[in-house]
């Protein structure tokens, strides 16, 4: 026996959110139907509305409901400095914890030819045609510090090596409030060939 | 600094689904713009389908289409047995798993002062009109064995007693596969008082 036909289609639907499976599905349909109908309401809403409105950035690949982008189009940002990161929320992670001022270049993901993501599909075609311009000085490599990550930055620090743009990799090692003795090894190697004079 | 309005409007209305924090909701928002817009906008057409037409049924409770379930409007299930459930999910695995073939009430929640569900929430003034009717000849009180499900199955059967129902509750013993060593106290001891003749 089954459920009848829209609410079995809204738990299958509740299926497309990433780490929902069909128990999980099962208790938001029954949580909204019977306790938010308002909350699903406004879900419902605000779904339609970013599908339709929200793009990429035609300059940076963010997300944005405009053509360019906020910080792209701010004239006042250091134009020749751009930091590379995975994802938008890093631009936000970043924008809350420096004081970085120039811009951002956004990959929406990294390379990983085993999921298929190919240089293309990041979009560093676009970034090479950037570079190309001889706008930017210095790029900041901000990828996660995992394997993936890790190869993304190496391959754009040589893509930059042809334009001869100034590259920096943000520090990777030991975390503000760590304790050395608690620190996986891979992190404390960094932080020792990473070291700085004082 | 924050998202642009579009993006944080659909980050929080995400966290009207139960668990969802505002990290997961963020996550959830970039999986669908990012990976998946066609699984989103289905997402948001089936959420206002299930607002539009989903409502609780006349007879039961449960969450329907109709006016009435397909349950209760099949007049070949027996009409003078009833089954007492909290959630409609619960409905479907009292069907999926045994040969019951009687009729369903959906109390849609338990007894929960706390929380302020008093009877007239649950829709006991409902099943006492029900009984009332006098088709009901016995019925299973099928609520979860928690302190607020034993409550709720006290006071239907102290209901059912004013119109001399025959009131059933669901074993609760030893889990099938379970082994005595590793049981809990409380269900240990509701199986040696529940024990049966063999």
């Amino acid at each position: 026996m089954q459920f009848e036909p829209v609410l079995h289609e809204l738990m299958q639907a509740l299926r497309c959110l990433p780490g929902v499976g069909q128990k999980t599905a099962q208790r938001m349909a029954f949580h909204l139907l019977e306790r938010d109908r308002q909350g699903a309401f406004k879900l419902a809403q605000s779904l339609a509305d970013a599908v339709d409105k929200v793009s990429h950035c035609e300059t940076c690949q963010t997300l944005t409901s405009s053509a360019v982008c906020g910080l792209c189009s701010d004239q006042r940002r250091e134009q020749t400095l751009l930091c590379v990161v995975e994802t938008p929320a890093d631009v936000m992670a970043v924008e809350a914890a420096t004081s970085f001022k120039g811009l951002y270049f956004v990959l929406n993901g990294r390379l990983s030819p085993l999921d298929g993501l190919g240089p293309a599909d990041i979009g560093l075609d676009k970034l090479s045609a950037r570079f190309q311009q001889g706008l930017i000085e210095e790029i900041i490599l901000a990828t996660n510090p995992t394997v993936e990550g890790e190869a993304t930055a190496h391959y754009i620090s040589e893509m930059a090596k042809k334009y001869a743009i100034k590259t920096t990799r943000i520090a990777h090692g030991v975390p503000f409030g760590g304790e050395l003795e608690y620190i996986d090894s891979g992190t404390l190697s960094h932080a020792f060939s990473g070291r700085s004079e004082v």
